[in-house]
């Protein structure tokens, strides 16, 4: 039996006291380990084991952490935080107070800069290498690792334009796998693919033409390879680019055969990779499927009707309408930018476009629902995924900040639904026609209701509703988090004096419900999953203080910080939004 | 003496009766007319000089407005503005109710698409083509016209990228002039500079490789050539390419000369070209100026400094410092994801950037302002130009948001200085060393500070002042809009019951003075040039109901809409945030 070598490495200075022949071995090893935690952990499986020998090579190659090196998204990093000094801590992967799922500053030296949101490693990792040139250190390397989903991305774009008129030492290594999430789409997906099967001839490169020393492709699971590829880039002053190509789950079967399914496929069988099956029978669905198979029963109705999704068609529910009418469904790659505005061109010829974008991936196409939709009115639909807490995938993918962002729009309709069957009755009335964009918020995972497929009622935009009738205090909720107050009122000391209003839309806000509210309570308190300044609260107090009610207002929500991973029920709690913060904060009051 | 050709044109319509060996004359009558009217009235003149050919041609070989023509940008617009049915009120151009100065949709039919920002062409033209062909419109043509500068930025490949694997009728057309408001930058540009000088193999196609059927280069001022080559590509389905080589400024000796200073020279006299001469002796600067030689200064003395600018040196002053230390200070091209992300990545080698960038552009890096820059606390120094309302550029350029998005990012210092001293000394505090970033606004155009070159002095982070003591009224304002309330206390019906206190920092609010004012005044006003909704107001109103203050609030900014162009003094009434909307304000509420 051979000696186990992950077992001593506790950082890259060991692995280099290997010798390159031990590396084979080490990469199984690495493998294997990542397969045994994730398979009873759950977590990204797929990125990582597609990447095991680039990122020995690397760790071995290059003298990290001195010489720098940015993992684009990270959710390929296992491999780099195993060797990196966190063996032993990987087991607390996305667990509250573990490690992160993603690459992190404040967790690891070896982590040079935050990541999650794609497409940001090329310009990241230039501005490091420019940083170096102007200190004179000459000898430092700068490596971004990008899948091909990623790069063709409009902000990885932009930093290849920028390195190529530089002569920083910037090493790009495209991890070329033809998917990212979902199989990658977009014309230079084709054209990397020909380049791949030996169609396009080297001199017709679009990435030389960007003034890159472009090497490649080469085998990315073949360590002599890259191995060596790499000990020559190093040598190479100024950007230069090496494609490697590698099949994400290398090393699992299944893995290999379904890879948007092994992208993270939960708990699984680590010798077979067989995933347990899961008995969701019975149970509530998931908002992303309510949205999606909502979705396709509207579309069969209305021929108008167009879904967009930006690279996310799995993990939206878009995929439902991609199957069943792929002639108005379209996934557009990493690019919300693009779809934004790709959907006001739509709706300028009459179309209604649901545009399916997470909430935090939003933030990416802000200036375009300004300048592109809100300011012309275009009643283009978005369905934000993924609002609020999203639990695991931690700071860098909560949707917290779009009620905030998107408040201070003019002309644009906000709505958070309480439940699934509030979600589908926003979307039907949402199709009929509006007069102004409408931007319909909901949480990742599941609802309450199991019989959510009811016959669709057209919503009153802008009306609120009362829950529960009560004396004394009034709350006021948007969105799913309204739950938790339903839960709570009945547990707190005095149910009675607590008044429930839900409130679907935050603009246009209800005020006709609300001066009723103001003169009938004493304390109001509004709750929201998002972040207090800028949200649903502050249009609140405006109003309170506007109209000169002397009402008690307390606002709960997301306070100002950033708030890291963990379960959705620890999170909440951190935030004080679970049903016995609640149930305190009533208790407070009364 | 030839008759006049453009007084016989109102519409496209019209144009197209004219023969083809008439319109060399008609465009030489195009061009005087342009200059004509905007050296009396100022405005854009370079960019729509350079296009006048190809605006001839677009409108006589498509079928507009049924052809579906979006301009990128819209500077260049005027020749097609004026050739669809506003000749008449071309001159009310950039006036308070009188006609924009980009392509609007509710102006007029011919305006598919509104711009302003750059690089949303492609994305529009393309879902406007998509859904002629979902409509079975299959004739029907959808052309984006996108100038170099713009087509290098990431949105504009995301749409190529897209776009190269649809079969929609779309024709991108790059006005190749390598110039936008400043020289073109980048990778993309040399590489189309090459294919102009014949250096590149037309095989060599970044464009053909995206899947386009690419044509060109042509010469854009030759309309013959313009003409067969349109007529040509009418015929061609699917997603094609149109390279045409302009000159910015065309037809205007001095404005082909000087393209910079032309792309919206001031009043000029029509015959020459010449500028007036202005007499800025004994003026106050511009804040851009303050920012740009505040930066030298600082530079010279802390080489960690860097200069960052997405495409705007000249705009943002920026230039002196690239002239002046240019090692340290980048132009990266219309490029704002990349040029925060980049900052970023520099600030984690210990770099002090500061990034300068529009108020109303920084929206188009809003994902990376949250997490590549505040999530990781790193304290890159954002200088936003033209905050608050920019005047005669409208509603696409008003940076009115900036307070609002940015107040619910954690971790970030929201600076607003009320004058150049103010300004200066922030800089300066800044580049010493802050724990986070920090976002420091400022408006558009001249100060009030002859004398502004003073020494440095430290700022206390955090912390207001009072500017003007009274009895009963408390005015918190923040910003230079709190030079109008200076302006207008003297002048109320009891100067000597309203306070004045200036808020330098919206984040961290200054909650020692706060509480101080709270408990001392019965009525405090809030203003702020921007949106009211999440403003530097809505976290007043926050503190005041937190803190269970009894006091009245008003909150003075831009309510709930969007605002057109005008000048600023004009724009200012209208949102009542002028001097004499503030007096009377007062006066009401004493």
């Amino acid at each position: 039996m051979k000696e186990n070598l992950l077992s001593k490495i506790s950082s890259p200075i060991d692995l280099r006291k290997f010798s390159e022949d031990q590396l084979p071995q080490l990469a199984k090893e690495l493998r294997d380990f990542i397969i045994e935690i994730i398979s009873q952990k759950e977590g990204h499986l797929g990125a990582s084991l597609g990447v095991i020998e680039l990122t020995i090579a690397l760790h071995y190659v290059f003298n990290t952490p001195e010489d720098l090196l940015v993992w684009d998204v990270g959710h390929q990093a296992y491999g780099h935080k195993i060797l990196t000094e966190r063996k032993n801590l990987f087991h607390t992967n996305r667990d509250l107070n573990g490690i992160s799922g993603f690459p992190k500053r404040s967790e690891s030296i070896y982590d040079t800069f935050g990541v999650g949101h794609s497409s940001t490693s090329i310009s990241a990792a230039l501005g490091m290498a420019m940083a170096s040139l102007l200190k004179g250190e000459t000898e430092k390397q700068h490596i971004a690792v990008i899948g091909d989903a990623s790069i063709a991305s409009g902000m990885a774009f932009e930093g290849l334009n920028h390195a190529g008129v530089t002569n920083a030492n910037l090493l790009v290594i495209l991890n070329d796998n033809a998917i990212g999430i979902d199989p990658s789409v977009g014309a230079l997906k084709d054209y990397l693919t020909a380049v791949k099967e030996g169609k396009n001839p080297k001199q017709n490169n679009i990435i030389k033409s960007l003034n890159f020393d472009y090497s490649g492709p080469i085998d990315g699971h073949d360590l002599p390879k890259l191995i060596s590829e790499l000990n020559r880039l190093k040598k190479v002053k100024g950007p230069k680019f090496l494609h490697v190509i590698t099949t994400k789950g290398k090393g699992l079967q299944l893995a290999e055969e379904h890879q948007v399914k092994y992208h993270a496929p939960g708990k699984f069988e680590a010798k077979t990779g067989k995933i347990h099956p899961k008995n969701e029978e019975g149970l509530p669905p998931k908002f992303q499927d309510v949205f999606g198979h909502t979705l396709v029963e509207l579309a069969k109705q209305n021929e108008k009707i167009i879904g967009i999704t930006p690279a996310m068609p799995s993990g939206s529910s878009m995929k439902y309408m991609m199957e069943t009418i792929p002639e108005r469904a379209f996934d557009v790659g990493i690019a919300e930018q693009h779809a934004v505005t790709l959907s006001a061109g739509m709706a300028t010829q009459g179309m209604v476009v649901f545009c399916n974008i997470y909430s935090t991936f939003l933030q990416r196409a802000y200036d375009q629902v300004i300048h592109d939709v809100a300011l012309q009115k275009l009643p283009v639909i978005f369905c934000l995924d993924r609002a609020g807490l999203v639990g695991e995938d931690g700071a860098t993918h909560h949707g917290v900040f779009d009620i905030a962002y998107l408040n201070c729009i003019p002309n644009l309709i906000i709505s958070a639904p309480i439940d699934e069957i509030e979600l589908r009755n926003i979307m039907y009335t949402a199709q009929l026609g509006l007069e102004y964009p409408i931007a319909i918020r909901y949480p990742r995972g599941r609802g309450e209701i199991v019989d959510w497929q009811k016959p669709f009622n057209k919503v009153e935009i802008g009306t609120a509703k009362q829950l529960k009738k009560g004396s004394k205090i009034a709350f006021l909720s948007t969105g799913t988090i309204g739950k938790n107050v339903n839960k709570a009122i009945p547990l707190s000391n005095q149910p009675n004096i607590v008044s429930h209003y839900h409130f679907p839309f935050v603009k246009p806000l209800d005020k006709t419900i609300l001066a009723k509210i103001c003169n009938q309570y004493k304390t109001i308190i509004t709750i929201e999953d998002g972040v207090i300044i800028g949200g649903f609260g502050s249009l609140i107090n405006q109003y309170i203080l506007e109209n000169c009610h002397p009402n008690k207002v307390v606002n709960l929500g997301v306070s100002d910080s950033f708030i890291e991973h963990g379960n959705i029920k620890e999170l909440q709690q951190i935030c004080q939004l679970d049903v016995n913060s609640i149930i305190n904060q009533i208790n407070i009051l009364i």
